[in-house]
């Protein structure tokens, strides 16, 4: 079926919103972690989280001014620090609830009862219950002229990681602590691996890797 | 286990590699499909797509400038137009093997075996096998300072969606179709959905809902 923009632009909003977050594929599912210089916290789900680059460790979230996250948003202005926090199945109903619009003296860390924890004197809170948690340095905010949107840029300082995820050569199989998937703007999944694959070359056929990046 | 900026900065470069890749969680298996003005297809397999806004309806993604894609960037910026694809589980293979470092005059097209389809006299080809296809107009390419990466922005100029995966309210259930994620640099997998949620609200607890998003 062929939809022209025409036909795009004609549609009902909320169709719209849901046909469009859903054609980019699966997304991951973090929340993001800040304060303010009161220490007021606050924690809010996004879908955008991307890897920029490995050296320097370098990440990015995709931010609509108008949308929750704008507290989130002045904290990380204010105290140039955030934390990006992996959504797994033990808790990804309370990680959607942080997306509701609390009034921005209310923390979503007590409303969802996720727990914010400190660590290593880092500024902004992590959610104790993460798996695999990211402190990052503000680098850079950039705004999207085509639409008001803000793309954040973070460089990592620092990682907590369960242990049992991380695999001989880096990888991180996040499959094992049912990291969650999100598609659309609502629906979540777990995963189940194909394979990891030897890295590509012309004239060579790729074959599957062990979890841990071995030839089988 | 934390990890703070030192020990990232000390590990080998494919370790650190693998690690870093893989911290933001399930990613979106996509290819991207490019021409330049003497008919010369490229294909190139990305993880970076990322949702920008749904009116007007942009996407983006992630380019490491000396890494493969730069044939896809140099067709990009010669016809201002790509296209982007999801990748599911019965090319998965094909589409890994898109990011050798195949000759510029070489389609990865016909080293893969996936077919290159024409529609609507969009100017970039697309990829038959895929059932979520997207026609983009090169909107802005944004340099990211920090570590000379750029960021590909497009407005959609068209869909051709497999009718099986659009359900009533715009959602795409691209788990039916098998859509892939990806997790760290090399490994690929299917989905199992938890569910669909419904809005978050403060003072509400959410539920879940059916696939056409409909309360249980």
């Amino acid at each position: 079926m062929i939809l022209d923009r025409n036909k795009i632009d004609d549609m009902p909003q909320r169709y719209r919103a849901n046909l469009i977050n859903s054609l980019s594929g699966f997304k991951s599912a973090n929340l993001i972690g800040t304060t303010n210089t009161k220490g007021q916290h606050n924690l809010s789900i996004v879908s955008s989280v991307v890897h920029f680059g490995a050296n320097p460790p370098i990440m990015g979230f995709v931010m609509r001014p108008n949308s929750v996250p704008r507290d989130s948003l002045d904290n990380i202005l204010e105290t140039k620090h955030f934390s990006i926090n992996q959504v797994s199945a033990d808790f990804w109903q309370q990680a959607h609830q942080t997306a509701a619009r609390y009034p921005k003296d209310i923390s979503e860390f007590e409303q969802t009862e996720l727990t914010a924890e400190l660590l290593s004197n880092f500024p902004a809170p992590f959610v104790a219950q993460s798996m695999v948690k990211i402190g990052l340095t503000l680098l850079e905010i950039i705004d999207i002229k085509a639409n008001g949107t803000k793309l954040i840029l973070g460089e990592i300082d620092m990682l907590d990681i369960d242990t049992t995820v991380l695999r001989e050569d880096g990888y991180l199989d996040i499959e094992s602590i049912d990291a969650v998937a999100i598609s659309g703007l609502d629906s979540y999944h777990v995963t189940h691996r194909l394979s990891r694959l030897s890295y590509a070359k012309p004239d060579q056929t790729i074959s599957q890797l062990t979890i841990d990046g071995k030839p089988i």
